[in-house]
Parts: structure tokens; sequence; C-alpha cells
């Protein structure tokens, strides 16, 4: 009599191309929001960069419907013609990742994505390509690679084959540009503080952790310096919580910093995380086979 | 525009004084669950206690009503002069605690009690007695205390000043006895396992970390074996996580273990846990000075 399925948590970051007009931001915030069963977390818009950041949760179905309405109201107020700003951007709605939270696989995100993208690209005849988990080719899962000449590159470039979209017509929208469209994990933002002012250990440490020199697969890290309290620091994003899991990161930092003679001092989450990340860094940390979510007494009433 | 208000959950866990006619008990928690806001989470019968313990959750208001409508109910459908059972037992409700989870303090969930408690004593006749942190006198805090000499021996004694009911009449309820009714801190199950078989050393282990032998002060403690696996296992109830935190309990074992030269090799979890719990057990290990629910993207959705 106790169990209950998992509710079902997809979450969905779309970026803007527009960061300057408040009231543009407001409407297309507003139609994503409309939508019955979705929540925004956050918004926030840079003005250098020309462009807005909007977090929102909830079941597959209402993110499809929501993220639709969102790059609609997009492509009606946003003019590429006339963008300019300091960030990287091919369109209107310049990226759109799908991301499992809870009781969802990166298999229903990518499907998500698809969903999603043939219909910007049907209906509103945007070319969508997509990306991360979602890439119908090798050289199409890094976001950088996609977005290369950004859109007034674009613009030339559409009709060759190696960048026909994956959705929609080979040319791109007169106003809102072309759109990109993927799934990925969610990623977690923490930061290791160590008990040095020596930058050169915390690069050394970042070296050792992260992927791209060796460490592990699924860590980004640089070696900054909190300059006001003259603390080191290793700056980490966690981009796979669940095949790297974090505690595993914190001991491998803590056992490089040893090699210096240097302790972690404390570490910082920046942002959110999933629930199942906090549960896994207790299970391990507690030396439980398993926490799952059903014995936590909140989750019970949640789900 | 991100922060919500903490909902406010209550848990409650009245323990019935029938375990042996189904059809009794599923009318007593219909009669709980049929309150509005109010999730059934568990119950479970034993017969050779003839005792049903339930476990159910909600906002302090709901609890409140439905706690008293499965009092209600129980006083309709059981007769303490015709019940026998292993477990000692003071009337058809037994015992009634409130427990704090999440957006509510102690004093609230005594106050809720004493509201329980006098509407009882009111309108159902029922002598109450409040215990632990709803307790009036020192001598009431412990459950044991208050259920001495059972439903029988009080009969005689409810009329001497030190067993006057906190609420309702000087007499036993003809049928429904005395109730308990109390507030008090969620207890948590937790073991762990050493890597021996030597069950001296799970509780010489015991007596270091329980309060009664001068140890944690919300920890109970005992050394058994878990035959089958030839296993010696150090199992406790932590009865206030806040005070005496999971982790700290599990670090104090772990060294006494190390004096005998014993891996600490797993732990186990019986039952549930307040989200609060898991959340102070990662940021303990991960060194984040806090962590906080609205931290968890989960938990923003629920709240």
């Amino acid at each position: 009599m106790n169990d209950k399925a998992v509710q079902r948590v997809v979450e969905c970051v779309p970026n803007f191309s527009e960061g300057r007009r408040p009231e543009v931001v407001e409407e297309i915030v507003e139609a994503i929001r409309r939508v019955a069963g979705i929540r925004v977390l956050d918004y926030s818009s840079d003005e250098s960069h020309n462009r807005t950041v909007v977090t929102f949760v909830g079941s597959p179905e209402a993110c499809e419907e929501a993220a639709f309405a969102g790059i609609a109201r997009a492509c009606d107020l946003i003019d590429m013609e006339k963008h300019e700003g300091e960030h990287p951007r091919l369109g209107a709605t310049d990226v759109v990742p799908f991301i499992p939270i809870s009781g969802v696989t990166m298999e229903e995100c990518v499907e998500i994505a698809r969903n999603v993208g043939k219909r910007v690209g049907e209906e509103l005849e945007i070319p969508v390509y997509l990306y991360e988990e979602a890439a119908t080719r090798p050289g199409r899962r890094n976001l950088a690679d996609v977005r290369r000449g950004e859109y007034e590159g674009l613009k030339e470039s559409i009709e060759t084959s190696e960048r026909a979209p994956d959705f929609g017509p080979a040319r791109v929208h007169p106003t809102a540009g072309a759109t990109i469209i993927g799934a990925r994990m969610p990623l977690i933002a923490f930061n290791i503080n160590l008990g040095t002012s020596d930058i050169k250990i915390a690069r050394k440490i970042a070296r050792a952790v992260r992927a791209s020199s060796g460490g592990l697969a699924y860590v980004k890290a640089l070696g900054v310096m909190l300059e006001e309290r003259q603390i080191a620091q290793v700056s980490m994003n966690l981009v796979d919580y669940v095949k790297t899991p974090i505690p595993r990161v914190l001991e491998m930092v803590r056992r490089e910093a040893a090699r210096y003679g240097v302790p972690v001092i404390e570490s910082e989450l920046i942002g959110l995380m999933p629930m199942d990340a906090v549960l896994d860094t207790a299970a391990y940390y507690l030396q439980l086979p398993k926490l799952e979510r059903s014995q936590i007494i909140e989750a019970r009433i949640w789900e």
C-alpha cells in the first residue's frame, strides 16, 4: 500500500537572445508559465550578452508544450537582424536543453527534443539542430561546434550538406534565425575551497581531476582565486553526477590537495542540484547500499 | 521571484489497541484518511500485540483533525474490557505522538497535542495524559512511566493526584480507557554493520556511543548479532537528529571500532527519515556550510 510511482520531472533551460527589453522577456516567460503544470524556477537577463536564461520544470508533456510556446513567442518578438550582444548565438531562441530530473530517462528527453524540434521546423519554419545526447551526428554533440559562425555565418553556410538542419527548412528564418535543441544531464556547479592562497595548487588539482587532462570523465575544472579571501579554489562543473558522483570528485580533490599538505576547508554549491544527487551523496558517506527517495518522509507526500 | 515558504508537514503515529480484526483497523484508518490533506503512509497490525501502528502526515491543522477522528472511531469500536495482547497499553487509542517534519516547530507540535488532548477529554470523556515534549510534569516525559499499571491498574489509581489526567475526567473511560498524547522528534532507526563476528565489540561500541552510558545525548544503541551473516551490528535509534546528527554518530562508531581494528562495512536505514536529515548529512560530508531545501530542484516544485 506504500509504493507510488516517482513523479516525472523534466527541467528545461532555454536561452533567448533578448536581455535588454524586460517587457519582451516578460512576454516570453509568460508564454511558458501559462502552460498548465509548468513551474518557472528562475529567469535572469544579461544586458551585455543581450540574452535571457529561463529555468522551468514540469512533466515531459508540459515541458514539450511550454518550450514550444516560448520558442514561438520569441520568434514573434525578437529580430536577429537587429540583435547584438557578447554571447555567441544562432537565433531568437538560441539553445533549448531538456534535462531528466526524476522518473524520466535520457532517452525520453531526447524524444522530447526531437518532438519539439519537429514542430519548430514545421510550424514555425525555423531550422533546428539537435545537440548533445540528441545529436544526429558526432560533430553536433558539442554546442560550440553547432553554433560556429553564429547567426550571421549560418545564413550563408546553411545550404551546405554539413550544416543541413535536422528539422525545418535549409534556410535561416528571416527574423528568428535557427534554434539548437537537445538533451543533457543536469549540470552541478560545485566548488572546493582550499586552505591555501597558492592558486598554482588549485590549478594542479583542477588538471588532475578534470576529464580534458586525464581526470574524471564528467568533470570540468579550473583553479581560481577568491581574491577578497585570499583562498585558492577548484571551481568545477559536474556534467554527469550519476556516472561521476560528487563524493568521488571531492575525495579525489582532497587526496590531490594532501600531496601539497593542503586541506579542503569548505565547498560550495552554486544554484540547484537534483534530489538524487543529495541522496547518492548521503548514501556514499553513510555507507548505505542505497538511499531511496521513498525512504524520505516528505518525498512520500509529494509523489 | 524564487522563494516559497516551506510546506508545513507534521507526522502523527497513533497506536491503536486492535490488531486482530482487520475490518476494525480499516474503519479507523479510513476515519483518518478521510480528512482532507492527510496522507496515510503506512499502517501495520501485530496479532500477538493486538495492536496497530498508523503513520500519517499532513498540515498541522489536518493532523489535529485526523488524530481526533481516529481516536473517536477507536473509542466506538474497541472495548478495553475485552482487550488482551502482549504490548502494554492504557486505552483503545494508546499513544499519539505528533512529530515536526518540515516548516513546523516542536512548540507547535506540543500545541497540537494539547488541542487534541483537550477535545478528547471534553468531547469523548477519555482521560488524557500529555507525554514527552508535551509533558506537564517531569515524571510524565517517559512513555513507559505514564503507561505504568496499564489499563487495568489505572482504573484504580486514576483518582490519586499523582495520576490525575491533563484533560478529561478523573475516571477511566468504560470502553476506551485512557489516551497518551504528546510531541517528539522523528526517530531514525540506523544500524551500522561491523567487519567482525564478535558481538562483544558491537556491545562495547554501543555502550560508548549511547546516552545512557555516557555517549551522545540522543542516541540509543545496542550490540546485536546478524546470525545468518555472522556480522556484529550496532543497532541504534537516533531520537534527535538535529542535536545529534547522523554523521557524528557514524564517525564516533567508526572511531571506536578502529580501537579494535574493526572497520565499518555498511550501514542501514530502517524505515523513513526526514529530508532535512539527508540534507544535513550531505552538507556535513561535502563540507558545505549549509545545504538548503531550496537548492534541491524537486523541492522547488513540491513546495
